[in-house]
């Protein structure tokens, strides 16, 4: 079971139409204090307007999200992409967070030698690093399903992330973000979260529904579905980790159709009987 | 570019209405000497029908697909799902195809964890291949994508296959399938085919489409994706793989929509250009 105040809800998690105060304010109404603010949100809402709200209620983050989409082999693309990234890096930092969570980028049709495209993240990514050691926000490197590899992200499985790390040498500066649902299913999971160690900065739940429709959207309530989360979450906290279990669902048929506050009640409930 | 003598297209690939007996036809129409039958298919025209229309057209089979889900934690379940695989090993025979393709099953939500579910496969294999050996029909074990581990196939990579193999020690009776929708996103994928070496005894072809939208059914053509197909095809070979290269595409918007006149002269000009 997980307590209360290790709790943290990913702001994606409630219906698309409430608004950055409203679910913010929602959380505070649960004796909840910690969020995971999407970026889309936070801009829609102003950065440094949701930095004061942040502030004035009292809430921590324990992530922003996202930012990378930097596999591009068009030299020009690849580099405003770079400094989409460095902004995301600013605005976590006006906010508080500790760690903006790194997408990598999918597969580009221009050049469809996958490892090409890895090579190209990895490359970005330590051209980012001096500026999240500059702000002292860290790259949260997330390891996305193999479903999302061609639009989404090349990184595939927390092992590539542990290369990467690697290879980077900078610790300091980026860590990895375990999610649950994207990397359940790895025949070397539990070896590969040994190996990160604490290199895991943010840890994530939903659950895999058994009769799962889209490739995105379609996130269950933990407890719903067929992921081991215990297990999961016994094996991150042996590695070293003991910061916020963040709760992250997509759920265009379900969740997103319900009332925040029946959300956020069931999250409660299932931290404590089904994580 | 693959010669015509080496096309196999799989059963599934044309639209669901199309007999055995037309589709059969079908491949001849067009000087295609291979086909991968569909269980489903072969049961509704009768195993001994289907066995002499095969014989009858000069048709050759690259495989029979598929049996397996065998991972229930249930004894009477897993022995039925057992006997099962026999039967469709015994068909298989009849049929004349070298191979059966064997499809693990998922998680059973009455035990989460996915390794059980891996051990049962494992341990059901073992149980299947004095069968397999007795009827001169290999098993191959296809890895599918990780995105049906849950409900399909607890087998998600090469590598794993490969353990397998390893642990099953019977070569003359188990080999291993390389789809390429299903790999191609792995990481490890070459060194884990460079691995398998002679055991890779079936290779499929179909293109993962940049804006997929069902987690079976909506596999592409060759060329309309971003596999790079002709990449792993090297790898294949590389190996030692010098079988048929069967088309096997599942695409419930766009190909099963068609004629399968026009769907064979597509699959026979892109193997040309795209594989």
């Amino acid at each position: 079971m997980v307590a209360d105040d290790r709790i943290s809800i990913h702001q994606v998690t409630l219906p698309p139409q409430c608004t950055t105060p409203q679910f913010v304010a929602a959380l505070a109404r649960h004796g909840l204090r910690c969020t995971s603010l999407w970026r889309e949100k936070t801009r829609e809402h102003g950065v440094a307007a949701t930095a004061k709200l942040v502030a004035d209620s009292g809430m921590r983050l324990s992530g922003y999200c996202f930012a990378g989409l930097v596999t591009s082999p068009e030299p020009g693309e690849r580099a405003k992409a770079l400094d989409d990234v460095r902004a995301a890096l600013d605005e976590a930092a006006a906010l508080g967070a500790p760690c903006l969570v790194f997408v990598a980028g999918g597969v580009d049709a221009r050049d469809k030698d996958v490892r090409g495209a890895r090579g190209r993240a990895l490359d970005a990514l330590g051209e980012l690093v001096p500026h999240a050691r500059a702000v002292g926000v860290k790259l949260a490197l997330e390891p996305l399903h193999p479903m999302v590899c061609a639009n989404r992200s090349v990184l595939s499985t927390v092992g590539l992330a542990n290369d990467w790390c690697d290879a980077l040498g900078a610790d300091d500066a980026v860590g990895i973000a375990v999610d649950t649902y994207a990397v359940w299913w790895d025949p070397q999971l539990l070896e590969s979260i040994a190996r990160a160690g604490r290199r895991i900065i943010s840890f994530h739940v939903s659950d895999w529904l058994a009769d799962t429709q889209d490739l995105r959207l379609d996130r269950g309530m933990m407890g719903d579905g067929i992921i081991d989360l215990p297990a999961l979450r016994h094996a991150v906290e042996e590695a070293g980790y003991d910061g916020y279990v963040e709760v992250e669902i997509f759920s265009q048929r379900n969740w997103w159709r319900r009332e925040p506050d029946e959300v956020i009640a069931t999250i409660k409930q299932r931290m404590r009987t089904s994580v």
